[in-house]
């Protein structure tokens, strides 16, 4: 029996790289998907390289993605700041980028339709999260259904799209813990919104922030950290 | 009073010239939005920015659109030919690109979140349409909702994003009809899905087919048929 295809977003970060084993042990074939939109923590896209290889994946596609709005997120524009300590203190961060996961699961969907995958995970978190908007399950949803009637193999009924967030509702240590039990490398996981020249996290940010709480409580050493503190 | 902005997803085909006309005479200042996708018929993006230029568009952008199933669709694989003399024959027409305009529409909210232009035009058309998925009203409706609600400015209420797709119910003898009310320089235009390298249009691909019958039932010329007939 052929096995069934996916498309993974893999950012290189420790939630997109617990989807991908989550995948492959849902006996998943995976196709793993990452842009280059211009995001300062570059070290992301060769650590999602290093974990497509791996774990085995079919094909890794890196696409360039022109965001018209990049100037509006800190993520993307090197003259606005990465806010530091500010974890839970903001409404929705000034690290949100516009229609950032309607853009990636857009192309995984075209991705998918050409390709006859049409589950798609993406490391999405609902709970243990920053307050992005396009985190949230209803959003994912109303995506879901969108992606379903916006193509041709959605609407001529051979393939469904079934868009995945296995971590949707679960703490940053219950996904250290689960990707630990799955044999992830932590080590070739970047997190940090705002690594140095090296890939080195900031340990300030949000990201390294919630990771950093993620692996405390689930009692793990984090191997990244050690870079952190040196 | 300042003007509403609205982002228009211009091709530089009949349809999209007409939306832009629309949206100013409903009194939007227009940021003009095209594609390049690799898409065969080129001249569509010259024609665009000329369009763009004549009707007083506060920008136009131009996004390089790296298609991961460029290869599925005739329209951008040149190994496969665009049909030809086939309008209404097949079901979902070979030129179909996978999640396409998802993408379009997706880029379109990124850059309006950014813009403060909440109001998206497209030239989809359901009725005299060659059988798109996503040009149908109920996949354009799902796409608005998941827009609102997978985006901050949507979240925060501080922008509603609306699709309006003016043409949805039109022939494309109205179509032709209204654009000519509204003064369109229909010259400007291009919509043939395989042209010439000079531009000129094929006059039997699905699109031109339409156009052709559009200005018949109109009762009125085509200025770009001269070179077809040529």
């Amino acid at each position: 029996m052929r096995r069934k295809k996916a498309i993974v977003l893999l950012s290189g970060g420790l939630d997109s790289a617990t989807c991908l084993l989550i995948a492959k042990q849902e006996g998943f074939e995976v196709f793993a998907l990452s842009f280059d939109y211009g995001q300062r923590h570059r070290v992301e896209l060769e650590r999602a390289r290093q974990l497509a290889t791996r774990y085995g994946a079919l094909e890794h596609r890196v696409i360039a993605l022109d965001l018209p709005a990049r100037a509006a997120s800190a993520l993307t524009d090197p003259s606005k700041a990465i806010p530091k300590d500010s974890l839970g203190k903001q409404a929705i961060p000034v690290t949100y980028v516009p229609a950032r996961n309607t853009l990636f699961l857009a192309h995984a969907v075209a991705w998918g339709e050409a390709a006859g995958a049409g589950d798609i995970f993406i490391g999405a978190n609902a709970l243990d999260y920053s307050g992005y908007p396009d985190c949230r399950p209803e959003y994912l949803k109303a995506f879901q259904r969108m992606a379903n009637l916006g193509t041709k193999a959605g609407v001529e009924g051979r393939l469904a799209f079934r868009i995945h967030a296995p971590l949707l509702r679960m703490t940053k240590a219950e996904i250290v813990a689960r990707a630990a039990e799955l044999g992830l490398d932590f080590g070739l996981t970047s997190s940090c919104y705002d690594p140095s020249e090296e890939g080195a996290p900031c340990g300030r940010c949000d990201s390294c922030l919630l990771r950093e709480k993620g692996f405390r409580e689930a009692g793990l050493a984090d191997p990244t950290s050690v870079a952190r503190h040196r």
